[in-house]
């Protein structure tokens, strides 16, 4: 038997919990982090437009058009943070030796989208 | 031939453009809007919430895990209206005898998600 | 109150089970029949080409990129029985006044996707 | 600038083709062979279980709730094909040194799902 035997991935509870005490492995730089906070704050106002749609009783269809795209810019923010996880984070712990326990949160956080 | 040969769903283009002229088979009464108001405005807060864990440079999976969190509310929120959509706008149109294009519409939607 | 407080959407359980006793509104014809049999026996196909790239230890991207091909299909074929399902079973019950079980129903099946 | 600002992921075209001449960093055993080979010989046997469905008229939900237990098992099999891809191909080009490449291309298999 090897490490692929018992494939943590095939359990389906993804058993993620916060951990308010860990940081990145590399601390994201003041141009990075205003960057991520421009495109959420971009979406934040898409929700109040959202929020609008709905006041004025707009037609269903255009509401879930609006928010299909809310749906993928947050997408598109997500790929953005799990790409920057995977060249530091991830990528340090198995320059490191201990790979695999980075790898298995890795699979269990692509299982919540 | 019948309907179904020219399967529009086989279509990958969706196609679809808002329609700021039209507005829902039965106008949703404000209980209902504030309802729908309401979950949108806890997103709002929880895009915020994501923007201040970027500023204090959490942990990556933290704000994945935060960012699939407003994905499913937003989701949830989609089938609310979806929900309503199809059991007003499309049954009367299918009541009034031109159901096809509503459910034409309606499969466009499921696509955009 | 009305029929949309009591949400059916927002209940994350689906609970569907199947119904062998059940039958489509409208038989299929021989035509739709064998359209969507093909389209099932190329998707076989390909998970048998599946079979053989694992045997022949072929590269992990390759297998996934197949693998995504046999989701697409999958997901095309869905959309069909999709559609004929809402321009038949769904929309004569609603014609006959009982949509909302009907509606409930293609809500519960949306989620499983 | 450093190398997250010309964030690959958030380009939408994921242009990955087929790579038949590449293999596993990893040789798989015939052990793990035969074990993603049985999985998608059952996969094979549902296809062909849903033909049967079709051919036998059966309606459209029974149909639809099959087919999403195909994509279900097809989504584990290839979580499988990723996680020992990430511990193996992915993990040894980042204690080579050349990560990134590998980390661009596993986001963009990502991207097909």
């Amino acid at each position: 038997m090897n490490q692929f035997d018992d494939c943590h991935c095939s359990r389906e509870d993804t058993e993620l919990s916060l951990q308010p005490e860990r940081s990145p492995a590399e601390p994201r730089t003041a141009e990075e982090k205003q960057r991520i906070v421009n495109r959420l704050k971009r979406v934040e106002g898409q929700v109040r437009g959202l929020q609008k749609m709905v006041e004025d009783d707009r037609y269903c269809v255009d509401i879930l058009i609006q928010l299909s795209a809310v749906q993928a810019a947050l997408k598109k923010i997500g790929f953005s943070v799990l790409e920057r996880h995977t060249k530091t984070c991830v990528s340090r712990a198995i320059e490191d030796g201990h790979g695999n326990d980075q790898v298995d949160e890795l699979l269990k956080v692509l299982k919540l989208f």
